[in-house]
Parts: C-alpha cells; sequence; structure tokens
C-alpha cells in the first residue's frame, strides 16, 4: 500500500474525529498531510466522501484492534472493561479533549445526508460492539446477552466520551468506568450468564 | 419575546441537531425560519456563534424539561428512567432518526474551536444530569451517588441515541432502556441507597 494513500488516510482521522466532516477539507487535509493536491484525486477520484468512508473503516478498525487489545489484559470481562474505559479518559486527556470517538461526529453529520458513510459508520460500531460481545462470550455470557449487553457498553463508552471532551475532564468517563464493572460484577452473579 | 427571533432559534434548534454546526448555514436559516435577512442580523448581531449558544441553551431546556416530565410519571427513578429511554426511542424513529441528542453534534464538533459553544453545551449537559440526579435524590439516592449516577445515565442515553440514529433503528435505545432498568433496580438493592 501506498505511504502516500496511507498519510492520507491518517490525517484525515484525525481531523474528523477532532472537528466532523463538514469542518474538513480536502486542502486542509492536503496541507497537514503534505501530500501534492494530484495525489488525492488520484487515490480517491470520487474526493471527500470516497476518501471519509475509508478513514471511518480505517478508525473503526483501530478502535476494535485497541479494545481487543485492552481487553485481553484481564481475564474477567467487568474487570477488563472497566479498565479499558479507564484507559480511554486517560487517551482523551492526553489528545488535549480532540481525540475518542473517532466515528461519532461523523456518524450523526451524516444518518441522513450520505447513505455511503451513514453504512460505513454503522458498519464500523458493530465491530466495537462484536469485539466487547466476544469477551462477554469467552466470559460466560451467551451470545444473545453478550449483544445485548456490548450494545450498552458502546453506548455508556460513547456518552461518557462526549461528555469527558465537552467538560474537557476524565471524570465522567472514569464515572462510567467505576458505574460499569459495578454493573458487569452484579449481571456475571444473575442467572443471565451460562456457567 | 420576538416571535420572529424565536423562529429564528427554533429553526436554528432543527438544523443543529439534523446536521451540526458547520453543514448548517445561516442562508439555511433564513430560508427554513421565512425571516428577512437583515432581522437575522438584527436580533443576533454576532452572527451564527451567538445564534448557536442560544439555541443550544433552548435545547437543553428543552430537553431538560422533556426529562422532567417523563420522570414525573413513575414514582421510582428505575421505572421512570427506563421508560422515558423507551419514549426517546419512539421519538428517534417518529423523526427519520433526524431528531435526538440536539447537543451532541455541535458538543463535539466546537470542543476545541469555540469556547462560547463549549461552555453553553457543557453546562447543558449539567441541567439533563441534574434533572435525573434530583429524581434519584427523591428516590433515595444521596446527592452525591446521585450525581455519579446521572452521569452514567446521561452518558447511556447519548450513547444509545447515536447508536439508533446510525442504524436507522429504535432498537439500540431499547436495549438501552432495559439494562438502564435492571442496572437501577439492582443499585436500588445495595447499601447505597439511603432509605
Amino acid at each position: 500500500m501506498s505511504s502516500t494513500r496511507d498519510q492520507i488516510i491518517e490525517t484525515t482521522c484525525i481531523l474528523l474525529e477532532a472537528q466532523g466532516y463538514h469542518a474538513t477539507g480536502l486542502n486542509q487535509i492536503i496541507a497537514k498531510s503534505g501530500s501534492p493536491k494530484g495525489s488525492l484525486y488520484y487515490y480517491f477520484p470520487q474526493g471527500k466522501e470516497e476518501l471519509t468512508a475509508e478513514a471511518i473503516a480505517r478508525s473503526g478498525r483501530i478502535v476494535e484492534r485497541n479494545i481487543r487489545a485492552g481487553l485481553a489484559n484481564n481475564k474477567e470481562p467487568a474487570e477488563a472493561i472497566a479498565n479499558f474505559v479507564r484507559s480511554i479518559a486517560q487517551a482523551v486527556e492526553s489528545s488535549s479533549f480532540s481525540a475518542g470517538g473517532p466515528l461519532t461526529t461523523v456518524a450523526l453529520e451524516t444518518v441522513n445526508s450520505s447513505e455511503r458513510l451513514n453504512l460505513v459508520c454503522r458498519e464500523a460500531y458493530g465491530w466495537l460492539r462484536d469485539a466487547f460481545a466476544e469477551k462477554l462470550v469467552a466470559g460466560g455470557y451467551t451470545p444473545e446477552r453478550a449483544t445485548r449487553l456490548a450494545t450498552f457498553i458502546v453506548s455508556v463508552i460513547e456518552g461518557g466520551i462526549i461528555l469527558s471532551r465537552t467538560n474537557h475532564s476524565g471524570d465522567p468517563l472514569r464515572h462510567v468506568a467505576d458505574e460499569l464493572g459495578d454493573y458487569l460484577r452484579a449481571a456475571s452473579n444473575t442467572e443471565t450468564r451460562v456457567q
């Protein structure tokens, strides 16, 4: 894969995460990525929508990998997930609140305005949900219960990121981590778990 | 209060919710609200940022009122909150997924680009959190515990709205409602509750 193409996509991921789809212009992507203008149209002949679809898919895969890697650090789903959310709080703080939830702004901006971008956002959120669900299944939950819980987990993390970024503080995400850990520990003691 | 001014703010609320800050132009607001261009600058001499700050504050107060009204339908916080989230699922579906979370897109778009808009989003999320927290306190939780739980509740609702809008389905919010109801019922049986 071309490193110029990669560089364009990576720059686009960062800008979309920090400011959203509509605020991100092709000229800004060219300037920040240090690529010649011709290369952007060479690699992405359909322009901004095509490039954004690639960037969202890449961001989704990166987040999915981060979830799987983070959750592998603890055998117990409740601890693993709570600790993973705490690590997001730190990452959001380290980015000065410009990073976290790389799909969210684009997802909301394009719900009804771009079918292509809506579908890629939908697919990417599915990858995140499935990464959590697999951890829960490995921890003894039924697949159906795990999928529902994973939807809840993705929701609360997305919302916690919004509150942490808006409040310029990792605290909302840390509260979310504590509550989510409590909930999952309680859930693991009920009959909904297989083992 | 002038009805022209009101109409401009209401139109702005709808457009911000459906498409975000950067996609919403003053010309679109003028066209959709049916107001003469001069009136927009008459009422909002500082332009789009000033108008958006007013619109976000208005949306925040409307959501806060809806939360309080919705939660008043059940005495028990767990039932009241789960049913309120189910009503959001219906509202998001009825809007064809263009409505729900009127603060979110603007909040994320302006985290670091507009201090004025960041502060009004932060304040508005605080109103929503406090509306949930007061219901929890009335249900017997300590104020400190209620505030933390309310942060969790706002997070999961915000995230559930994102997933429901992106997936063009109320189901993620209905899953969230079920899980949240379970969690709050479990929490109300622990020593963290006063009564």
